[in-house]
């Protein structure tokens, strides 16, 4: 929806929810995507989302729940946390099973039991079943419902049990087990389409599956989907059989959340801290941080505190210092960036990491006798002293490189580690930058000091 | 493939490629997917490649075909340049038309000419279609290979006339035209597997249709498939004619560039930047971004320059001089990582930008204050000087101000200036933190210079 059209709709939203003529509102949203209602909704304020929930929900289950599967789940759970229990049982049962977890970890925990409680069985155990794989694993974000049939069945037989079984949305494989119920191939709906109908699945389906399973990080899912342009990816369990399926819009949700993360966690934030929290909440979630960046941020001030007799002797330290640290942390925070997203898409491994190492090195230096040599330069024009030039230089020089073998080594040993390889890296990297920065450039001043001064 | 794995399998096709043992090569690798030949490749050098590229494809052409199109596409043409061009021709027939322009791209201008006109008629037209379309929209993106059948045709016509067309990779819909061939509706494969072979489509048929024109960005292409959760958005021109297909597999390579992107972006780092790169090569492109740094970090110089007296008067406020600048900085980069995402995946427009704004600004202030109350509480403490506490809190408050002031509104800017909201995003932000964190420190420095010495 173009911002002209989303400005009108949501002033007319909000009048219509104000004045509580609820026929227009639904009037106005009602050939709406669920998607563009979920985006309308980010614009209003709790009871209006409520008022507008509630409204759509009355006329149109199915969109209602279409809607709630659309919202961030924190939103929907703030929304939803206003309801009576056995109204949030009734709503979360009427949206797909693998959409619940998330919104129900949101609402306050004694409200989550009493809410899977007043839920019919059915939708309750198949809940409680993806509440037992742990968060951020293929189990947590599967979908328990696919096409599943015996090999021996033929093509006209499969397509009535699918027939049968009604729709499975989003489906465009129907997966082949044997009678042990183990995956053994796949046959897209297309080859279904096109198949003899006496033909026994066995014959027509791909038998190289690329399948998970349910303990599979979120992300190594999203990475195999989209190395294998797949649509959807089985799940299966130790025993190798089918228990779900990963389609590709939640991969393409794990794929945009990690690239938030790694982004979040380089410059040290939150990774659930939003735009549309309130002040007060962003202020704690990012506090923490910051108190972590005082402590890394004070070695720099601690290595200075050594040089004052030199910088009080020679003040054109002081003030070509920032400079020093600036250019460091600005070239490590390239390397940092390169190497975080090269891993996290899976083209960096332990095996070209080493590699990876000497070329930054090479650039640390390549650009680092670059920019010294003209920094020492401009300081020797400027200030008509060659040492102090050379000091400058040399400084520049020892920093790129420093930035640059920090900025390779940091996330390596986070990975290392078993941590997320961008945690933290841009304050660590600043620490570093910064420190040696400083202790390179007054260092080689107070070597230099009788030339200096 | 795990790890361990991997590196047996790269050095015994290192071993089987010296030795020139081809059919042992193409034992060693016909079983594995195109994907992870691809991910092979990325361990050899060019000549290696090449090697293991051509008895691939001279064993199964399809298999070469797939390879080629997994590689990233400067590495294709790294190595089929090295091939003559007839060849080169042939192999890229084989692929599907819209993975041929990004490699075509790669190759040296003369070649890319010869190329087109060595292929045969029918492929190299559809080239040259797509290669009418500007870089990085839809149309140059889309697929011209779909399933598209008047809404008069009945179901069991539709699927003849498809099994008549042959396969057609990745194709989850039937795009239903009218009879000017305009785009009407979507049937899914499995509507039409339910379906009575008597029914027209236009009886089964959705209506309300996402559609995006040759001329929409990719980024909003890839935004309206993960909104609407599609496997494929259709693609028309002014007259909504149908014209293409871009297929989800296409939109997550989109979603991953622009994700890299903004990161690179925020970094000053070029988007073509990477881990593979030669040190030169890399070494070349970082260098502009880190002479305009040298520009935008000679600004903090420039103001402590005029502070050099009261400096040498109090020399703890170039110690405590560097603390104030960074965690600036730190903040700072805090804002600028939110705003530069929730604006990538259409969380912020201009309607909640000044919402935004305010937010931040209180986020500025509140954790201003307390870390710079705990920053002063701590001076005073070590030092023992009120004074100086109180000049260095002032300082960290209008500070992380700033900060937050300027890590709003620099992605905002350049979104108004419709530049990418990342571009040298830090840089600029440095700059002014970095220069405000040491105009304010020094400033009050100044001001209370009695109090301090």
């Amino acid at each position: 929806m173009k911002v002209d059209a989303m400005r009108l709709v949501i002033s007319s939203a909000r009048k219509f929810i104000n004045m509580g003529v609820l026929s227009r509102l639904w009037n106005l949203v009602k050939n709406f995507h669920a998607a563009d209602i979920a985006s309308l909704m980010n614009h209003l304020i709790v009871r209006e989302k409520l008022t507008l929930f509630n409204t759509i929900y009355e006329k149109d289950k199915e969109k209602g729940g279409e809607v709630l599967s659309e919202l961030v789940p924190e939103d929907a759970a703030d929304m939803l946390k206003e309801l009576p229990v056995e109204q949030i049982s009734e709503i979360l049962q009427g949206i797909p099973p693998d959409d619940v977890p998330p919104i129900l970890q949101e609402l306050p925990e004694d409200m989550q039991n009493a809410v899977l409680s007043a839920m019919e069985e059915k939708p309750s155990e198949d809940v409680k079943e993806l509440l037992l794989y742990e968060e951020e694993t293929a189990g947590r974000i599967m979908s328990p419902n696919f096409y599943a049939l015996n090999e021996n069945t033929n093509v006209s037989d499969a397509i009535t049990a699918m027939q049968l079984e009604g729709d499975v949305e989003s489906a465009f494989y129907l997966y082949v087990i044997d009678d042990q119920e183990r995956l053994v191939g796949v046959v897209s709906l297309r080859q279904l389409l096109f198949a003899r109908p006496n033909t026994p699945l066995k014959k027509i389906m791909t038998k190289e599956i690329i399948s998970v399973q349910t303990e599979t990080d979120q992300e190594v899912v999203a990475r195999n989907v989209a190395a294998y342009n797949l649509v959807a990816i089985p799940v299966v369990d130790t025993e190798n059989k089918l228990v779900g399926v990963v389609t590709v819009d939640d991969v393409i949700d794990v794929i945009d959340k990690e690239a938030t993360e790694d982004m979040y966690k380089m410059v040290s934030l939150d990774t659930s801290d939003r735009v549309q929290d309130s002040a007060f909440t962003s202020i704690k979630k990012r506090l923490p941080f910051l108190l972590f960046s005082l402590l890394t941020a004070s070695l720099a001030p601690l290595v200075v505190k050594n040089f004052t007799g030199t910088i009080e002797k020679v003040i054109e330290l002081a003030v070509f210092m920032p400079l020093v640290a600036a250019l460091g942390g600005i070239a490590g925070n390239q390397t940092i960036a390169i190497m975080v997203r090269e891993i996290a898409i899976g083209q960096i491994d332990w095996i070209s990491a080493r590699k990876a190492l000497f070329k930054e090195l090479m650039v640390g230096i390549g650009n680092g006798i670059i920019i010294g040599s003209i920094l020492g330069g401009l300081s020797y024009a400027l200030l008509g002293n060659l040492y102090f030039g050379l000091v400058l230089g040399l400084a520049c020089i020892v920093n790129l490189f420093v930035a640059a073998l920090v900025g390779t080594l940091i996330p390596l040993l986070l990975k290392l580690l078993r941590l997320d390889p961008a945690l933290g890296s841009v304050n660590l990297l600043t620490m570093c930058t910064d420190s040696m920065g400083f202790l390179t450039f007054l260092g080689f001043g107070t070597l230099f000091l009788t030339y200096l001064a």
